[in-house]
Protein backbone atom coordinates (compact mmCIF):
# COMPACT_ATOMS: atom_id res chain seq x y z
CA UNK A 1 0.00 0.00 0.00
CA UNK A 2 1.26 3.40 -0.89
CA UNK A 3 1.43 6.00 2.74
CA UNK A 4 -1.50 8.57 2.63
CA UNK A 5 0.35 12.06 1.23
CA UNK A 6 2.98 10.14 -0.14
CA UNK A 7 1.40 10.72 -3.81
CA UNK A 8 0.65 14.55 -3.52
CA UNK A 9 0.65 16.01 -7.02
CA UNK A 10 0.05 19.21 -8.67
CA UNK A 11 -4.04 20.13 -8.41
CA UNK A 12 -6.20 20.97 -11.75
CA UNK A 13 -5.15 17.77 -14.41
CA UNK A 14 -7.55 14.71 -14.23
CA UNK A 15 -5.15 12.68 -12.98
CA UNK A 16 -3.76 14.65 -9.97
CA UNK A 17 -7.33 14.92 -8.88
CA UNK A 18 -7.23 10.74 -9.20
CA UNK A 19 -4.57 11.00 -7.02
CA UNK A 20 -5.58 13.39 -4.55
CA UNK A 21 -8.89 11.40 -3.95
CA UNK A 22 -6.50 8.36 -3.55
CA UNK A 23 -4.77 10.07 -1.15
CA UNK A 24 -7.55 11.49 1.01
CA UNK A 25 -9.87 8.54 0.89
CA UNK A 26 -6.65 6.07 2.67
CA UNK A 27 -6.14 8.84 5.09
CA UNK A 28 -10.37 8.77 5.64
CA UNK A 29 -10.97 5.42 5.38
CA UNK A 30 -8.38 4.80 8.28
CA UNK A 31 -9.18 6.84 10.81
CA UNK A 32 -13.03 6.91 10.32
CA UNK A 33 -13.55 3.52 8.45
CA UNK A 34 -15.36 2.58 5.27
CA UNK A 35 -19.12 3.62 7.10
CA UNK A 36 -17.69 6.69 8.77
CA UNK A 37 -15.88 8.13 5.64
CA UNK A 38 -17.78 10.40 3.52
CA UNK A 39 -17.83 11.04 -0.23
CA UNK A 40 -18.65 14.75 1.06
CA UNK A 41 -15.53 14.66 3.55
CA UNK A 42 -13.21 13.22 1.40
CA UNK A 43 -13.74 15.05 -1.79
CA UNK A 44 -13.34 18.09 0.82
CA UNK A 45 -10.19 17.16 1.97
CA UNK A 46 -8.76 16.31 -1.69
CA UNK A 47 -10.18 19.75 -2.82
CA UNK A 48 -12.16 19.27 -5.29
CA UNK A 49 -15.94 18.25 -5.50
CA UNK A 50 -17.68 15.40 -4.38
CA UNK A 51 -18.94 15.08 -7.72
CA UNK A 52 -15.51 13.99 -9.05
CA UNK A 53 -15.39 10.91 -7.00
CA UNK A 54 -18.15 9.72 -8.94
CA UNK A 55 -16.83 10.96 -12.07
CA UNK A 56 -12.95 9.07 -11.69
CA UNK A 57 -14.04 5.74 -9.58
CA UNK A 58 -18.34 5.56 -9.81
CA UNK A 59 -18.75 5.61 -6.14
CA UNK A 60 -17.55 4.69 -2.50
CA UNK A 61 -17.13 0.98 -2.72
CA UNK A 62 -15.08 1.47 -5.90
CA UNK A 63 -13.37 4.30 -4.66
CA UNK A 64 -12.05 2.00 -1.59
CA UNK A 65 -11.02 -0.71 -3.81
CA UNK A 66 -9.14 1.43 -5.82
CA UNK A 67 -7.34 3.25 -2.55
CA UNK A 68 -6.10 0.00 -0.81
CA UNK A 69 -5.12 -0.97 -4.24
CA UNK A 70 -6.85 -3.85 -4.36
CA UNK A 71 -5.81 -6.07 -7.79
CA UNK A 72 -9.14 -8.03 -8.00
CA UNK A 73 -12.23 -7.97 -5.48
CA UNK A 74 -12.97 -10.90 -3.58
CA UNK A 75 -15.98 -10.68 -3.20
CA UNK A 76 -16.53 -11.39 -7.07
CA UNK A 77 -15.17 -14.70 -6.28
CA UNK A 78 -16.88 -15.37 -3.06
CA UNK A 79 -20.26 -14.42 -4.58
CA UNK A 80 -19.70 -16.92 -7.47
CA UNK A 81 -19.21 -20.30 -5.13
CA UNK A 82 -23.13 -19.65 -3.94
CA UNK A 83 -22.32 -18.56 -0.25
CA UNK A 84 -26.15 -19.53 0.24
CA UNK A 85 -25.76 -23.04 -0.17
CA UNK A 86 -23.74 -23.35 2.84
CA UNK A 87 -23.14 -26.98 2.63
CA UNK A 88 -19.57 -27.89 1.32
CA UNK A 89 -18.76 -23.75 1.21
CA UNK A 90 -15.60 -24.06 2.75
CA UNK A 91 -14.48 -26.74 -0.01
CA UNK A 92 -15.96 -24.37 -2.55
CA UNK A 93 -14.71 -21.63 -1.27
CA UNK A 94 -11.10 -22.90 -1.17
CA UNK A 95 -11.06 -24.21 -4.36
CA UNK A 96 -11.53 -21.21 -5.95
CA UNK A 97 -9.77 -18.83 -4.08
CA UNK A 98 -6.41 -21.14 -4.31
CA UNK A 99 -6.01 -20.83 -7.97
CA UNK A 100 -6.56 -16.74 -7.52
CA UNK A 101 -4.32 -16.46 -4.95
CA UNK A 102 -1.27 -18.71 -7.30
CA UNK A 103 -2.41 -16.35 -10.00
CA UNK A 104 -0.38 -13.28 -10.59
CA UNK A 105 -2.78 -10.78 -9.24
CA UNK A 106 -3.17 -13.12 -6.27
CA UNK A 107 0.34 -12.52 -5.94
CA UNK A 108 -0.14 -9.05 -5.58
CA UNK A 109 -2.76 -9.12 -3.25
CA UNK A 110 -0.42 -10.98 -1.12
CA UNK A 111 2.24 -8.57 -1.62
CA UNK A 112 -0.80 -5.72 -0.42
CA UNK A 113 -1.44 -7.81 2.75
CA UNK A 114 2.07 -8.14 3.75
CA UNK A 115 2.72 -4.09 3.25
CA UNK A 116 -0.63 -3.43 5.06
CA UNK A 117 0.09 -5.09 8.42
CA UNK A 118 3.36 -2.74 8.35
CA UNK A 119 1.42 0.03 9.91
CA UNK A 120 -1.44 1.05 11.57
CA UNK A 121 -3.13 2.55 8.77
CA UNK A 122 -2.40 -0.34 6.21
CA UNK A 123 -3.80 -2.68 9.03
CA UNK A 124 -7.26 -0.86 9.44
CA UNK A 125 -7.79 -0.43 5.31
CA UNK A 126 -6.68 -4.33 5.35
CA UNK A 127 -9.38 -4.96 7.96
CA UNK A 128 -12.22 -3.17 6.25
CA UNK A 129 -10.92 -4.72 3.41
CA UNK A 130 -11.86 -8.63 5.28
CA UNK A 131 -15.21 -7.70 6.38
CA UNK A 132 -16.52 -5.38 3.67
CA UNK A 133 -15.22 -7.38 0.87
CA UNK A 134 -15.33 -10.78 1.58
CA UNK A 135 -16.64 -11.80 4.67
CA UNK A 136 -19.73 -9.51 4.62
CA UNK A 137 -20.81 -11.71 1.36
CA UNK A 138 -20.83 -14.95 3.67
CA UNK A 139 -21.81 -13.60 6.67
CA UNK A 140 -25.48 -13.21 5.78
CA UNK A 141 -26.02 -16.94 5.20
CA UNK A 142 -24.33 -18.61 8.05
CA UNK A 143 -26.27 -19.82 11.04
CA UNK A 144 -26.91 -18.00 14.21
CA UNK A 145 -28.42 -14.41 15.31
CA UNK A 146 -26.05 -11.38 14.41
CA UNK A 147 -23.24 -12.10 17.07
CA UNK A 148 -22.87 -16.08 16.18
CA UNK A 149 -22.64 -14.95 12.56
CA UNK A 150 -19.84 -12.21 13.42
CA UNK A 151 -18.16 -14.59 15.55
CA UNK A 152 -18.10 -17.67 12.61
CA UNK A 153 -17.03 -14.82 10.48
CA UNK A 154 -13.74 -13.84 12.40
CA UNK A 155 -13.00 -17.36 12.83
CA UNK A 156 -13.28 -18.19 9.42
CA UNK A 157 -10.62 -14.96 8.79
CA UNK A 158 -8.68 -16.55 11.50
CA UNK A 159 -8.11 -19.85 9.30
CA UNK A 160 -7.81 -18.27 5.77
CA UNK A 161 -5.64 -15.27 6.90
CA UNK A 162 -3.47 -17.96 8.62
CA UNK A 163 -3.23 -20.21 5.42
CA UNK A 164 -2.41 -17.28 3.16
CA UNK A 165 0.13 -16.20 5.24
CA UNK A 166 1.98 -19.95 5.79
CA UNK A 167 1.40 -20.80 2.28
CA UNK A 168 1.96 -17.70 0.27
CA UNK A 169 4.44 -15.51 2.78
CA UNK A 170 6.06 -17.74 5.37
CA UNK A 171 6.27 -20.38 2.78
CA UNK A 172 6.16 -23.06 5.81
CA UNK A 173 6.55 -26.35 4.15
CA UNK A 174 4.67 -28.87 2.97
CA UNK A 175 1.92 -26.63 2.67
CA UNK A 176 3.50 -24.21 0.84
CA UNK A 177 4.18 -26.55 -2.25
CA UNK A 178 0.70 -28.74 -1.89
CA UNK A 179 -1.78 -29.12 -4.62
CA UNK A 180 -4.95 -27.41 -4.34
CA UNK A 181 -7.00 -30.40 -4.54
CA UNK A 182 -4.91 -31.23 -1.10
CA UNK A 183 -4.97 -28.18 0.65
CA UNK A 184 -8.77 -27.74 0.26
CA UNK A 185 -9.21 -31.97 1.76
CA UNK A 186 -6.75 -30.72 4.87
CA UNK A 187 -8.58 -27.40 5.57
CA UNK A 188 -12.11 -27.72 4.43
CA UNK A 189 -13.20 -29.75 7.24
CA UNK A 190 -12.35 -26.93 9.87
CA UNK A 191 -13.22 -24.45 7.77
CA UNK A 192 -16.85 -25.62 7.48
CA UNK A 193 -16.87 -26.12 11.13
CA UNK A 194 -16.68 -22.37 11.66
CA UNK A 195 -18.92 -21.83 8.98
CA UNK A 196 -22.14 -24.35 10.12
CA UNK A 197 -20.61 -26.39 13.00
CA UNK A 198 -22.12 -26.26 16.50
CA UNK A 199 -19.89 -23.73 18.38
CA UNK A 200 -19.65 -23.91 21.77
CA UNK B 1 13.57 -6.79 13.64
CA UNK B 2 16.03 -4.30 13.01
CA UNK B 3 17.33 -4.55 9.50
CA UNK B 4 21.18 -6.28 9.21
CA UNK B 5 23.80 -3.87 9.04
CA UNK B 6 21.32 -1.04 10.70
CA UNK B 7 23.67 -1.61 14.00
CA UNK B 8 27.50 -1.09 12.95
CA UNK B 9 29.25 0.72 15.77
CA UNK B 10 32.79 0.74 16.75
CA UNK B 11 34.94 -2.49 17.12
CA UNK B 12 36.71 -3.32 20.31
CA UNK B 13 34.37 -2.62 23.00
CA UNK B 14 32.44 -5.63 24.73
CA UNK B 15 28.86 -3.97 23.50
CA UNK B 16 30.63 -3.86 19.81
CA UNK B 17 31.38 -7.04 19.53
CA UNK B 18 28.15 -8.19 20.79
CA UNK B 19 26.46 -5.83 18.16
CA UNK B 20 28.64 -7.05 15.73
CA UNK B 21 27.74 -10.71 16.06
CA UNK B 22 24.09 -9.70 16.06
CA UNK B 23 24.10 -7.79 12.90
CA UNK B 24 26.06 -10.55 11.22
CA UNK B 25 23.81 -13.54 12.69
CA UNK B 26 20.59 -12.31 11.42
CA UNK B 27 22.48 -11.85 7.60
CA UNK B 28 23.46 -15.18 8.15
CA UNK B 29 20.36 -17.11 9.64
CA UNK B 30 18.24 -14.91 6.95
CA UNK B 31 20.98 -16.09 3.69
CA UNK B 32 21.87 -19.63 5.03
CA UNK B 33 19.08 -20.91 7.47
CA UNK B 34 19.97 -21.65 10.90
CA UNK B 35 21.50 -25.32 9.81
CA UNK B 36 23.44 -23.46 7.08
CA UNK B 37 25.16 -20.78 8.89
CA UNK B 38 27.93 -21.54 10.85
CA UNK B 39 28.96 -20.21 13.66
CA UNK B 40 32.83 -20.27 13.09
CA UNK B 41 31.10 -18.12 9.76
CA UNK B 42 29.08 -15.62 11.65
CA UNK B 43 32.38 -15.09 13.62
CA UNK B 44 34.57 -14.33 10.72
CA UNK B 45 32.08 -11.96 9.42
CA UNK B 46 31.56 -10.12 12.69
CA UNK B 47 35.51 -9.88 12.08
CA UNK B 48 36.17 -11.52 16.05
CA UNK B 49 36.75 -14.79 17.56
CA UNK B 50 34.08 -17.73 17.19
CA UNK B 51 34.73 -18.27 20.97
CA UNK B 52 32.99 -14.58 21.61
CA UNK B 53 29.84 -16.41 20.43
CA UNK B 54 29.71 -18.42 23.53
CA UNK B 55 31.07 -15.54 25.68
CA UNK B 56 28.28 -12.92 24.58
CA UNK B 57 25.35 -15.24 23.96
CA UNK B 58 26.17 -19.32 25.48
CA UNK B 59 25.75 -20.86 21.95
CA UNK B 60 23.80 -20.65 18.50
CA UNK B 61 20.82 -20.86 19.91
CA UNK B 62 20.72 -18.68 22.12
CA UNK B 63 22.59 -16.24 19.39
CA UNK B 64 19.69 -17.36 17.52
CA UNK B 65 16.88 -15.90 19.66
CA UNK B 66 18.81 -12.79 20.53
CA UNK B 67 18.73 -12.15 16.53
CA UNK B 68 15.09 -12.30 16.15
CA UNK B 69 15.29 -10.56 19.23
CA UNK B 70 12.69 -12.57 20.57
CA UNK B 71 11.10 -11.57 23.56
CA UNK B 72 10.64 -14.97 24.76
CA UNK B 73 11.49 -18.47 23.66
CA UNK B 74 7.84 -20.40 22.97
CA UNK B 75 9.51 -23.69 22.80
CA UNK B 76 9.76 -23.09 26.31
CA UNK B 77 6.13 -23.06 26.63
CA UNK B 78 5.43 -25.18 24.30
CA UNK B 79 7.50 -27.44 26.33
CA UNK B 80 5.60 -26.84 29.53
CA UNK B 81 2.07 -27.98 28.28
CA UNK B 82 3.40 -31.55 27.66
CA UNK B 83 3.22 -31.98 23.94
CA UNK B 84 3.96 -35.80 24.47
CA UNK B 85 0.60 -36.19 25.22
CA UNK B 86 -1.03 -35.55 22.17
CA UNK B 87 -4.64 -35.83 23.65
CA UNK B 88 -6.21 -32.45 24.45
CA UNK B 89 -2.82 -30.72 23.32
CA UNK B 90 -4.18 -28.20 21.09
CA UNK B 91 -6.84 -27.33 24.50
CA UNK B 92 -3.68 -26.64 26.81
CA UNK B 93 -1.94 -25.23 24.15
CA UNK B 94 -4.04 -22.38 23.67
CA UNK B 95 -4.63 -21.94 26.83
CA UNK B 96 -1.57 -21.30 27.53
CA UNK B 97 -0.13 -19.06 24.73
CA UNK B 98 -3.38 -16.77 25.00
CA UNK B 99 -2.22 -15.48 28.04
CA UNK B 100 1.41 -15.33 26.71
CA UNK B 101 0.07 -13.55 23.62
CA UNK B 102 -2.00 -10.90 26.14
CA UNK B 103 0.63 -9.93 28.34
CA UNK B 104 3.92 -7.24 27.72
CA UNK B 105 6.10 -9.78 26.15
CA UNK B 106 3.41 -10.95 23.69
CA UNK B 107 2.69 -7.72 22.22
CA UNK B 108 6.50 -7.04 21.37
CA UNK B 109 6.12 -10.87 20.12
CA UNK B 110 3.28 -9.38 17.74
CA UNK B 111 5.35 -6.33 17.18
CA UNK B 112 8.52 -8.65 15.86
CA UNK B 113 6.05 -10.97 14.01
CA UNK B 114 4.41 -7.57 12.19
CA UNK B 115 7.75 -6.05 11.00
CA UNK B 116 9.54 -9.70 10.29
CA UNK B 117 6.52 -10.08 7.85
CA UNK B 118 7.43 -6.57 5.82
CA UNK B 119 11.10 -7.55 4.45
CA UNK B 120 12.32 -11.18 2.94
CA UNK B 121 15.07 -11.68 5.33
CA UNK B 122 12.84 -10.99 8.13
CA UNK B 123 10.40 -13.49 6.84
CA UNK B 124 12.90 -16.08 6.33
CA UNK B 125 14.04 -15.27 9.93
CA UNK B 126 10.29 -16.27 11.22
CA UNK B 127 9.88 -18.89 9.15
CA UNK B 128 13.03 -20.54 10.99
CA UNK B 129 11.91 -19.27 14.27
CA UNK B 130 8.75 -20.60 14.06
CA UNK B 131 9.77 -24.08 12.49
CA UNK B 132 12.97 -24.48 14.94
CA UNK B 133 11.50 -22.59 18.46
CA UNK B 134 7.96 -23.61 17.85
CA UNK B 135 6.57 -26.43 15.87
CA UNK B 136 9.92 -28.75 16.46
CA UNK B 137 9.04 -29.17 20.21
CA UNK B 138 5.24 -30.33 18.89
CA UNK B 139 6.62 -32.39 15.27
CA UNK B 140 8.01 -35.53 17.38
CA UNK B 141 5.18 -36.46 19.16
CA UNK B 142 2.48 -36.24 16.12
CA UNK B 143 1.38 -39.55 14.62
CA UNK B 144 2.63 -40.53 11.28
CA UNK B 145 6.09 -40.24 9.38
CA UNK B 146 7.95 -37.75 8.94
CA UNK B 147 6.07 -36.40 5.88
CA UNK B 148 2.67 -36.56 7.92
CA UNK B 149 4.38 -35.07 10.62
CA UNK B 150 5.93 -32.40 8.94
CA UNK B 151 2.36 -31.74 7.05
CA UNK B 152 0.44 -31.70 10.21
CA UNK B 153 2.96 -28.70 11.96
CA UNK B 154 2.40 -26.51 9.10
CA UNK B 155 -1.60 -27.12 9.31
CA UNK B 156 -1.42 -26.30 13.11
CA UNK B 157 1.08 -22.95 12.03
CA UNK B 158 -1.88 -22.40 9.39
CA UNK B 159 -4.23 -21.86 12.42
CA UNK B 160 -2.35 -20.35 15.22
CA UNK B 161 -0.71 -17.69 12.94
CA UNK B 162 -3.85 -16.75 11.17
CA UNK B 163 -5.38 -16.37 15.68
CA UNK B 164 -2.30 -14.20 16.21
CA UNK B 165 -3.31 -12.08 12.90
CA UNK B 166 -6.99 -12.23 13.61
CA UNK B 167 -7.08 -11.51 17.16
CA UNK B 168 -3.61 -9.46 17.90
CA UNK B 169 -3.37 -7.47 14.09
CA UNK B 170 -6.17 -7.11 11.96
CA UNK B 171 -8.03 -7.40 15.46
CA UNK B 172 -11.08 -8.28 13.72
CA UNK B 173 -14.38 -8.48 16.48
CA UNK B 174 -15.40 -10.44 17.86
CA UNK B 175 -12.46 -12.84 18.42
CA UNK B 176 -10.20 -10.09 19.11
CA UNK B 177 -12.26 -9.55 22.20
CA UNK B 178 -13.45 -13.22 23.31
CA UNK B 179 -12.36 -14.37 26.23
CA UNK B 180 -9.56 -16.99 26.79
CA UNK B 181 -11.61 -19.75 28.13
CA UNK B 182 -13.90 -19.01 25.01
CA UNK B 183 -11.45 -18.75 22.12
CA UNK B 184 -9.62 -22.35 23.35
CA UNK B 185 -13.23 -23.87 23.31
CA UNK B 186 -13.93 -22.69 20.01
CA UNK B 187 -10.68 -23.29 18.07
CA UNK B 188 -9.13 -26.30 19.30
CA UNK B 189 -11.34 -29.07 18.18
CA UNK B 190 -10.05 -27.88 14.64
CA UNK B 191 -6.42 -27.34 16.02
CA UNK B 192 -6.93 -30.75 17.31
CA UNK B 193 -7.81 -32.51 14.26
CA UNK B 194 -4.40 -30.81 12.56
CA UNK B 195 -2.28 -32.03 15.65
CA UNK B 196 -3.97 -36.20 15.79
CA UNK B 197 -7.02 -36.25 13.26
CA UNK B 198 -7.23 -38.42 10.45
CA UNK B 199 -6.06 -36.16 7.11
CA UNK B 200 -7.18 -37.53 3.69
Amino acid sequence: MTAPGSRRGRRGAGHDTRTQLLVAARRRFASDGFDGATVRGIAADAGVDAAMINHHFGGKEALFLAAVEAPFDPGQYVRSVRPEQIEGLAARLLGTLLPVWDSPAGAAAVGLFRSGLHRDWGVSLLRQFIQRRALAVIVEHLPGDDDERALRASLVASQITGLILTRYVLRLEPLASAPHDQVVALIAPNLQRYLTGTLP
